[in-house]
């Protein structure tokens, strides 16, 4: 007998920003496997008897590794439930949902997705700004600020990143920001680019501030948080907002 | 008395894709503003006595010019309306969000944006896949297949479009994909990077079919359809479920 897997986008963190389909999801789980980011109000929709498992990085205690939460989530689903695998944002965003999909597909387990509201969306939202601007803003980009040895990632497309005419999404780049910010300058993007960095999308803990591509690096120096970080440059990185230092 | 107009993001066209947030804010609507991608069974959750105003370009009559669009949306609102602007996917991607927030700012009419789950997602998840991939697809990025002038848009970035290592999704692509691919392949993507082509994401009439980048023009030329369509090219894009010629 086997189970079923619904990967579960959460989306940014605010409750109201889960999909109808993921609150459904939630209300009919057997088991729930949540990463720290997607937790607290939003599983309150888990029924009572329904297991919650944090399987998050986040938890102040040594991360699960990869391969031990695909596991669990087979185990899971071979026992016959239904399992909700709740991931932020959404879940096909930077969030390592293949190696999960690559474990259940090799145990036979079916499974689907929903996805979710990603952090750029309600960033931009917060900020009252839009992601896309004709003319001036017509493509736009997400990259992440590491890679798995958590330093920048090698082969960036600078051609790509330096684009003064996109808008360009860093997802957790808080660490590595200033060594971007000066291949990005070198590679012909201005300094004075606007780039606004998001703090806690959503969250109550939500700060908006900003700034350009060349002050940031220190702006993030000098930020203490455990908050997860977007930052965005581009042409549309302005907001009416006020700027909270 | 000045009204306040929350733009609300319904995602690519599936209802339970909404999220809460848009559901509350339909509900307590007074009048909404909305296209047709995003009617239908959408506009269940406004209250029987609200306004429903159809703004879109797809009812087959002459277009409203989107001046016209803004005018109406701060007209609603200077009346001391609760005003939802219902704009598919996510508000803030290639939906000239800022041409109206603009004119709600010359008007001084408060506004927040309600982010929603934008097509480029759902069409990932439908098709089983995620956007990105740690070391062979770092990147995503989203452009639109056409300008103002119903064109492929000046100045793309080709050095951006034609890598091979990014997941890159065009919106509203069918007519124009035929020249960008021919451009792609000259600046170096090989023609055989797979291609996935997406219609009417999360919909009834959702088709989902796969190719590569050089075979795409023939396919979408063969192609009878007037439901949107999603091209998403990369890495990642195939998919287990069956070919739908």
């Amino acid at each position: 007998m086997s189970g079923f897997v619904s990967f579960v986008s959460s989306g940014p963190g605010d409750p109201e920003l889960l999909t109808v389909k993921a609150v459904k999801r939630l209300e009919a789980a057997d088991a729930v496997l949540f990463d720290d980011l997607s937790s607290g109000p939003i599983l309150t929709h888990a029924h009572a008897e329904a297991d919650l498992v944090g399987v998050g990085k986040r938890a102040g205690r040594p991360s699960p590794k990869q391969d031990h939460v695909s596991q669990l989530l087979v185990d899971y689903a071979q026992s016959g439930l239904k399992v909700v695998r709740l991931k932020s944002g959404d879940s096909g965003v930077f969030g390592r949902l293949e190696e999960e999909i690559t474990a259940l597909r090799a145990a036979g387990i079916p499974f689907e997705i929903v996805p979710g509201v990603t952090a750029a969306s309600a960033a931009a939202a917060a900020a009252n700004i839009p992601l896309t601007r004709r003319l001036t803003a017509r493509r736009m980009q997400f990259i992440t600020g590491h890679d798995v040895t958590g330093g920048l990632p090698d082969s960036l497309n600078l051609m790509a990143l330096a684009d003064p005419d996109a808008t360009t999404v860093v997802y957790m780049g808080k660490r590595t920001f200033a060594s971007l910010a000066e291949k990005l300058v070198e590679a012909g993007l201005p300094a004075q680019t606007p780039a606004l960095v998001a703090l806690g999308v959503s969250t109550p803990d939500q700060k908006l501030s900003c700034h350009s591509v060349g002050e940031l690096p220190k702006v993030l120096r000098e930020m203490e948080t455990t908050a997860p970080v977007l930052i965005l440059y581009g042409p549309l990185a302005e907001t009416d907002l006020p700027t909270v230092p």
